[in-house]
């Protein structure tokens, strides 16, 4: 059976350029970076040499990358590192609710803290709006964390806008950009960014690489702390050959976004249009157009996602139903819920993502497939019986 | 030049068994263990096959082994995580001045929250003594912890009593056995340890693995907070790769730990031997039995690690002058000051760790090499010339 990934946010095939890089470092040039002798040469340039690889990709020095397992680890000592080297200033943040769970678990720790969070409001698109930001903003506010893209249904915040407006209040600004690195062009210089969170596994990188850019200046207290590597933010001997690999999956990331971008939008409203025109009372989840492209995200109204899912995985179709990170929870989206989608809806998202393996002639297959199981999951919802009486008995 | 590597503790090249678990993890078999559907199958059951060959290296329960980037991180875990989770049980924490800096370091920034740390003393081999530890306990104590083995002089605590004395008065135990697990038989069980860390790449798994073993019933506060990954102890995509590299690495140190154990010692007291009859003024440092058997610590009078060092270096031959860790950091070791060792032999001290590619042929060469740079660099101290006057004068 042919095997079609529709969930590349939760994991891709890491290429064989990026693995060449990470090999040696684990055979030939296996030395610690901190060594003083030259073992540790070639392990240290390789560092650096990721460094400005990831430096690049976002419009950052390689100085102020700090390399870490993954965005939530760089969400967390973003924000709790910011909260706790910086708390007498004030204990007061503002964030989104359709942010990832890495920056608002934590930040229900800080407020037992003693911290106060501000959640600002977001529109059906998931979107927050500069104004409501303005409005929050208090004499007691240290940090806003909004994040770039959304990690289920893709919608790209006006991160310009947001971060004027916090600059005016001098207010610190992260963003968790774990979406849209790679994805969408982002550029901590021109956007005034102060943190941002990016997983290297979002751009074809190994599992388990992130980063934090941290611009000169701005404090933090490390979660790990012990020796002096990445600057003292993070110590424990550097995962070389990964890092390695994310530098150059950034690197590719930079040269191709533009193409990658291209096609998977195309393949995404391609696909987008076919369900929507052979499958009744779809709904399209996040912003029509300020998406990132390769983001599909539909409620099957009458139907469950989880069942959805089981039955297109036997099909031989990947796809998620709510967050990637958290999946197997199977609790119903916080994301959608933020966005006012009503519960009998969000239980039926489905989150599909274009990817390096995903060609448009799968499209009448995935339609095809999808359309038999929406129709064998409705032919059993009681719900759906009720709905189709009512329609007929109105028409 | 040939080169002699006598820093196996910075790190070890990963051999190709472990390198061949973890390659399929990137490309075929490259799903998020958190999947719903079909892609997460293959990279589930890794995670669980690691699980269970790091718990079988230590005797612990699969379910108990918290997978972490580095030794340093489940340190962090442990002792962080267990003092924010347990405050209210008490403040007070024991420990030993010879811990690693991921352990001393943190234990600075929580007696800045409030806590009282008390640094048991150490005798001349670096070993703390029970009853110490006993007249050390207080009842506000929560939590002991003592590493299982120096990661600089090798020297081996007395595990099993300081363990019992904790238990005596309930407190929770925790070592960090980074330099101890895969040379000397570990049983979590046995011994009665509530948590452990371990460090993947000092048993020659890749760098930027790590484990914590975690009792079940001690509560800790995670570092990383998000989604639902490691019992929620630690969030972000599982390093799966990596992650199947240290399951591997463990799974073959419990297969060969005895036989690299012996060889290990062979060489290390081969290279000992040889070291101090051709080289006067030499001090070893560290127990001269009970130290882990690869690990060799001399200081060498009158001259400095790092000069003898480089000059080692020049010749193909690597060492280690102080910490791993922090050896860019050019500090003199915090270990040897903390058993006496005067700075002046302090800073003329080397750490020679055996591994897969030593061989005793090299000895000769190793010594003769010691040598002649001792020579050299002893000609040039005023402190070896005054010395030697002085030593004439009064024979």
């Amino acid at each position: 059976m042919k095997k079609i990934n529709l969930d590349y946010t939760a994991a891709a095939p890491v290429e064989k350029a990026i693995i060449e890089k990470m090999l040696p470092l684990l055979t030939e040039h296996y030395g610690n970076p901190s060594s003083g002798h030259s073992l540790g040469e070639m392990p240290r340039k390789a560092l650096q040499e990721a460094r400005e690889n990831v430096g690049r990709l976002i419009g950052a020095d390689a100085g102020n990358i700090i390399f870490t397992a993954s965005a939530s680890e760089a969400n967390n000592l973003a924000v709790k590192g910011f909260a706790k080297a910086n708390m007498k200033k004030g204990k007061h943040i503002i964030t989104s609710p359709v942010e990832h769970f890495s920056i608002l678990n934590q930040l229900k720790t800080l407020k037992k803290e003693g911290f106060s969070i501000t959640e600002l409001p977001v529109d059906e698109y998931g979107l927050v709006h500069p104004r409501d930001l303005a409005d929050a903003i208090t004499g007691e506010t240290i940090l806003v964390t909004i994040q770039a893209a959304n990690q289920e249904i893709g919608t790209i915040q006006p991160l310009a806008e947001l971060v004027a407006v916090a600059k005016e209040s001098n207010v610190v600004f992260h963003t968790d950009a774990a979406a849209a690195v790679g994805w969408i062009p982002v550029d901590v210089q021109k956007l005034g960014i102060d943190m941002l969170s990016l997983a290297g596994d979002q751009f074809y990188g190994p599992k388990g690489t992130g980063a934090l850019f941290v611009k000169r200046g701005v404090r933090l207290t490390p979660l790990v702390e012990g020796g002096t590597q990445e600057k003292g933010l993070r110590a424990g001997t550097e995962n070389v050959a990964l890092i390695a690999g994310l530098g150059e999956a950034a690197r590719i990331a930079a040269v191709q976004l533009e193409e990658r971008a291209k096609e998977a939008a195309f393949f995404r409203d391609k696909l987008k249009e076919s369900l929507f025109s052979a499958i009744p009372y779809l709904h399209l989840n996040g912003h029509p157009e300020k998406r990132v492209p390769r983001n599909l995200n539909i409620s099957v109204s009458f139907v469950e996602g989880e069942a959805l899912l089981m039955r297109l995985d036997m099909a031989g179709i990947s796809v998620s139903s709510g967050s990637s990170c958290t999946s197997q929870a199977l609790k119903s989206s916080h994301v959608l819920s933020a966005i006012g989608v009503p519960p009998e809806l969000a239980q039926g998202s489905l989150q599909l993502t274009a990817g390096p393996g995903s060609s448009v002639e799968d499209i009448p297959y995935i339609t095809e497939q999808l359309a038999e199981v929406t129709n064998i999951l409705r032919s059993m919802s009681p719900l759906y019986h009720q709905f189709m009486k009512e329609a007929k008995q109105n028409a």
